[in-house]
């Protein structure tokens, strides 16, 4: 439901949602088949240091920890309830929530508005908007932090920590984005799904990720923006790079973002890039696009200008490099043009068929020692932005060696505010570099577009 | 060099380099960082059943093999001559591989027209074509086919067998493609770089591959179209579906191609989108794009028409998907006006909140004889021609299980010739999932952008 600009009581409240002390789980089944057994099962399986307080009328115990037959039977502060009972149910929990002075309340419960109940939904939201009770959902999959080992939902994964705060109305596209945490080392701070967004909107999410030491950059997937005003003042407060990826663009889109959260989309597309232009925010079109521009920004420092250096033992990753560059507006530059010291010094560090014009091609002989220099040399080299490397698993190639000498590099030149990404497609090894890569905040990446998508980003996050 | 059409004996002669009954190697060092030692090292490790004859002028052996001094001491016969000497060495070896009858050459080795040596490349090219002795190079990274167990280069992967005939003018792309093929489960036929490509075209493999019994699709990565006309023939006559790559568009991109592979862009990049279009191939983008398309016309029929049903446990991946088939200009339809029976038929499989609109949302809850279910009714209703299908990692999701059903319903309805694809993105469950669907004939794929490329580009090839 519209609200104009982030309410502060919201804002300060969401502390409970991400790190609350005790949790009360309504709808905490005995049968592991269930979202509420599912939510209790993985707080504890996590490592939730905080109270647990199963709700279930029928139990007096859920996997081993003492069950309360209500809400109200708990006689302990309860900061959090999360609400996994079927929707007829809910208002009366709502009810007791506020009676037992609850700080936030989590409905993971579907059957909404999304399939035509906006009444009973709205009800509920005015109720906890009358009593100061902020309402994540309903109809999400759940919230956490791996810094505090907390994952309270339906969801079967926590990530990897690092810098990115995933803020996602869909749930089925969290799990996927926490799927991948861990697999490919995309590192967050906190996930939450917002589903139906009935009263906590994005605007006092992104607020909140301001604060937050852990968030270097937002990742925020809309279906419906019903906010639009407090999304962009939100968002222009922010210092921090905000990545948006929104749907429902398509005619049937329009339809299942409505069947799937209850989003309206009453404008066109154009309206929204607007809106996210207008936040400071970058748009991005694919679910992939998402990610990776959102690992870039959120372990690499902006681009301060586009004098790239591109590094490759293979020109076909080059190539491919360098069409995607000129095909987002930001073709790169000659060597010569940028540096006429660098072409020279650099062609110490390739065999005489390498290639001094960027892409500089060291060939597919490269050493571990020849891209050291090279990389090197580009990134003391004033004139030098950014450098992008590439590794293109030849038969005599140390991709290991090589994704070790690019961590080197880095920590060296840390200090410089110049960022580095890689990219490394082929064989188990190259996998193994990525994650490497990654672990130490290089984000390295399986192909040439994604790389390009990636450092293309810095830039434009630069100009906000 | 240009040709105006694919000569018949270099056709007839490819043969020779993808399955040969014996290889000469010159330049086989007895140390093991060098490229002529890594190529025999391959053969042997990869189990290739022909003769190998190392040449090296200063070695007895090479790797327990016994190594010639020259070609001429070679007594037997040779298909393949396979050259990894120095650039100045070379013009001798060709006229030895001549003087000893050897039915295909190939050079590998560098520095001929990329770094400016044209007039000793056109010599040798002259040599070769006055000759008949086909001429595969110089500059490139090797050939192969899992199907011979038959791996022949600086390359240190040989990729899974399958339908994908892999010919790419970058030696480094090619590597990246056979490193993927593990990894990924990308099938491959045969695979072959052809660097400077001075001789042997396009267009004579994409004949050969018209030919080859293992070949279902051909996968072409271009730098430099010198033979146009001929490109544009042979593809015409070509029944299998073929899918270009072509680089070098932008404008620091024809300098990268020409350092790179000698490769010459005279023409505006419409230009190669007009041939391209002539010769029926389809043309994509990304390299992401050029395997996820390139699997899709490899293991499934066409798309005979635009009524695709997709059936989805997360309504992120639904929207994701029905926006990219809309910018794609292949939107969904709604399952009502595809098959009002079929809408009806299929609330079966769901839960109240689920959604029967197009994408059909089974919801998180989905278990696997829902989705069996709601694959069935989908393929087998008449008018629906190709199916979608998206695993999104819930904690009560059987990922497992669920790629075991698509597969058995898959194995049932094969015989209607309709296209299935899949979507499964998240941990490490999801990537195993994948692998699963695709060692079975399904492309799958992590991202939903990635799955609609792959459906389209089913019914692109329909209509060629």
């Amino acid at each position: 439901m519209e609200i104009k600009e982030p309410r502060e009581y919201v804002v300060k409240n969401l502390k409970y949602a991400l790190n609350p002390r005790s949790i009360a789980v309504v709808g905490a089944s005995r049968y592991p088949s269930k979202v509420g057994n599912k939510v209790v099962y993985e707080l504890m399986k996590r490592g939730y240091k905080g109270k647990i307080y199963p709700v279930n009328p029928r139990a007096n115990e859920v996997l081993g920890l003492k069950a309360y037959h209500t809400l109200r039977d708990i006689k302990d502060e309860v900061d959090l309830v999360f609400v996994a009972v079927p929707a007829h149910l809910v208002t009366s929990i709502v009810k007791d929530a506020k009676a037992i002075n609850a700080k936030m309340l989590v409905i993971a419960t579907s059957a909404f508005k999304e399939i035509g109940r906006g009444e009973l939904q709205n009800d509920i939201t005015e109720y906890c908007r009358e009593n100061k009770l902020p309402l994540i959902g309903p109809n999400l999959v759940g919230m956490g932090s791996p810094y505090q080992n907390f994952n309270c939902g339906f969801i079967p994964y926590l990530p990897v920590s690092g810098p990115i705060a995933m803020i996602s109305q869909s749930g089925a596209n969290l799990l996927v984005a926490l799927g991948t945490s861990q697999e490919d080392h995309f590192g967050m701070s906190f996930f939450v799904g917002l589903g139906n967004k009935a009263d906590v909107d994005f605007s006092e999410f992104i607020q909140y990720a301001e604060e937050d030491p852990n968030t270097k950059c937002l990742a925020i997937y809309i279906e419906g923006l019903d906010s639009p005003e407090a999304f962009v003042k939100a968002s222009k407060k922010v210092t921090k790079p905000i990545v948006v990826i929104k749907v429902g663009r398509s005619k049937i889109g329009v339809k299942a973002a409505f069947a799937h959260t209850a989003s309206e989309n009453p404008n066109t597309d154009e309206y929204y890039d607007k809106i996210i232009k207008e936040a400071g925010a970058i748009r991005v079109t694919t679910w992939q696009e998402f990610l990776d521009v959102s690992l870039a920004l959120g372990y690499q420092p902006k681009l301060k200008g586009d004098n790239i250096v591109m590094i490759t033992n293979g020109g076909g990753a080059g190539l491919l490099s360098c069409d995607h560059f000129e095909r987002l507006g930001m073709p790169l530059h000659e060597l010569k043009d940028i540096s006429p010291l660098l072409a020279q010094k650099i062609r110490a560090y390739m065999p005489m068929f390498g290639s001094p014009l960027n892409p500089v091609d060291i060939s597919g002989t490269a050493s571990v020692i020849q891209y050291k220099g090279a990389f090197q040399q580009a990134f003391r080299d004033p004139n030098v932005d950014g450098v992008l490397g590439a590794i293109c698993p030849t038969a005599v190639t140390d991709v290991k060696g090589v994704a070790l000498a690019a961590i080197e590099v880095y920590e060296s030149i840390k200090g410089l505010g110049k960022p580095f990404i890689m990219i490394c497609q082929g064989g188990a090894e190259c996998q193994e570099a990525i994650m490497l890569l990654r672990e130490h905040g290089i984000p390295a990446y399986k192909t040439a577009e994604q790389a390009v998508n990636a450092m293309v980003a810095l830039y434009k996050a630069n100009k906000k």
